[in-house]
């Protein structure tokens, strides 16, 4: 296999994870969290996002996050912006680097942020433009790249219609999403050949949902393809709580054992990981569901177990 | 990508599956959940085991269950044999094919039957050449042929020297298990580049626990090597419940997904297939874990909601 010897690994799991949490998270817990990531070896966190406090009330503490977390003079501390006032915001608390996002799907765009995607692209472009002129890099979020809720299979040249948009636009790097993970590799393959006519792949990230777990396997597919970053989220945060079936990202954690295993490197600690994934679940009140936090657990319960001499 | 546009899925949940169920489920239950699955568009059935009781409480009722099921003719209905007893048993039960076993490792072998890989080779020869005798195709299971718990990874050469001692029996299918679940894909790549030195791909099936979320990408890798047999177990049965993190067989109704999005025929129906594990699940009493299971809870859940019209 033609792979990588090393993948950057962005942390979307403060943002993208906790955005779906029902349950209130204390502000300086959000901040323990991301302290605790910035030790793990994570060199991008994707902090919070700008967005109005009435569509993401469990991300109003935006500022407060970004401006009280310690940070590493070697991470880049992202937030997510949807148009200029939150890009005020989010320059006035000394963000690293901004995301701007829009659906390849006009239904889902429309679902999501109300306006058609030509009606988006001004608006991202003023927010790119004025990111950029403050010496920010701006990252790009295309939404449903393989599949929508609404209107199903997306064809790569939809996909690459938005992805020059934002490269027009000036945007440093495009995040491509399988929103609903529904994606498998040779839809993977295809949209990616059809991407790299145009563009170079160290250009391009992958954000993968694991809702079907494809994930996995669609990141190896990646992997061969040239790409070298991947969001993911500690323990798989995200998706929403109450409707089963609706799952968060690819796992930080079982990402990392994949990259580990097949020898690509990350400078990530896989203990310091799981340590942040078992104080973010306390906080949100329910069980995380990656397969490392699973094989973390079953060695906790034995060693309890074992100490006790119990059958 | 290059993929087989065929595959046969090799359904193994009722053995390797229930095996390993604390709770004793039913004999008349395991025969309504077998005849479920001969209207799946299944085409192979891993019945039971015939191992002496005492190993394996859980199928003592082998030969009742192998006798009671309604046979479809078209469906291959298989039992796992350790030794020249359980063939017996089994032949006596009119079973369509047996598989024996060992492992590529030689303290997991140890740990397993209790004898060296040396001392096994014998013993699953005089059981391989009687039930040849007897008309029916034997199939060879090599477990932990990626990683072992007592040794770590296992190299290729080592699984070569297992699958010729199997061939050379005279087994016409070799299923090679990753039993613990640690297989990356570049790790299923050089061992199949190393097997495919000897033999054809399609004497060959590949047996993934999907303990570290791998198990679709391993697949992946396989088609694209050639493979087109795969082992999966209903619902993601097997594995140990009251050990979290030892989990079971890659689910059939994530593997049919993703084969399915691929282009790959399977012949296999998933509601047929998803029916069954929702009666499975009910007599094993815990909840079944696999992706496509969630789904089809979220959506029972949002049904159900919806028409009480509820918040």
């Amino acid at each position: 296999m033609n792979l990588p010897r090393q993948v950057v690994m962005k942390e979307v799991g403060p943002r993208d994870g906790l955005q779906n949490e029902k349950q209130k998270i204390l502000t300086e817990d959000k901040i323990s969290f991301i302290n605790q990531l910035s030790e793990s070896g994570l060199k991008y966190i994707e902090v919070t996002s700008f967005v109005h406090p009435e569509w993401i009330p469990q991300l109003a503490d935006a500022k407060d996050v970004l401006q009280s977390i310690k940070r590493n003079q070697t991470i880049t501390y992202a937030a997510l912006v949807p148009n200029m006032r939150g890009l005020i915001r989010a320059l006035e608390a000394e963000v690293d680097e901004v995301s701007v996002f829009l659906s390849a799907s006009e239904t889902h765009n429309k679902n999501n942020i109300n306006k058609t995607i030509d009606e988006t692209i001004p608006i991202l472009k003023e927010v790119v433009q004025e990111g950029l002129k403050a010496n920010r890099s701006v990252r790009g979020y295309v939404s449903t790249v393989i599949g929508c809720p609404y209107e199903g299979y997306i064809e790569p040249e939809q996909v690459l219609k938005v992805v020059d948009a934002l490269f027009n636009m000036g945007v440093t790097e495009v995040s491509l999403g399988d929103t609903i993970g529904v994606a498998v590799p040779t839809q993977v393959e295809k949209l990616l050949a059809r991407l790299f006519n145009e563009y170079p792949p160290n250009v391009f990230a992958m954000h993968f949902h694991d809702t079907r777990g494809t994930a996995l396997a669609n990141i190896v597919k990646s992997l061969e393809m040239g790409i070298t970053i991947f969001d993911s989220s500690v323990g798989g945060l995200g998706g929403c709580p109450y409707a089963k079936g609706a799952t968060g990202n690819v796992a930080t954690e079982d990402l990392l054992y994949l990259l580990t295993e097949m020898g690509i490197e990350t400078g990530v600690n896989m203990d310091a990981i799981l340590a942040s994934a078992f104080f973010i679940e306390e906080k949100i009140g329910r069980k995380l569901g990656s397969k490392q936090l699973e094989i973390a657990r079953g060695k906790r319960g034995l060693a309890h177990s074992d100490s006790k001499h119990t059958v």
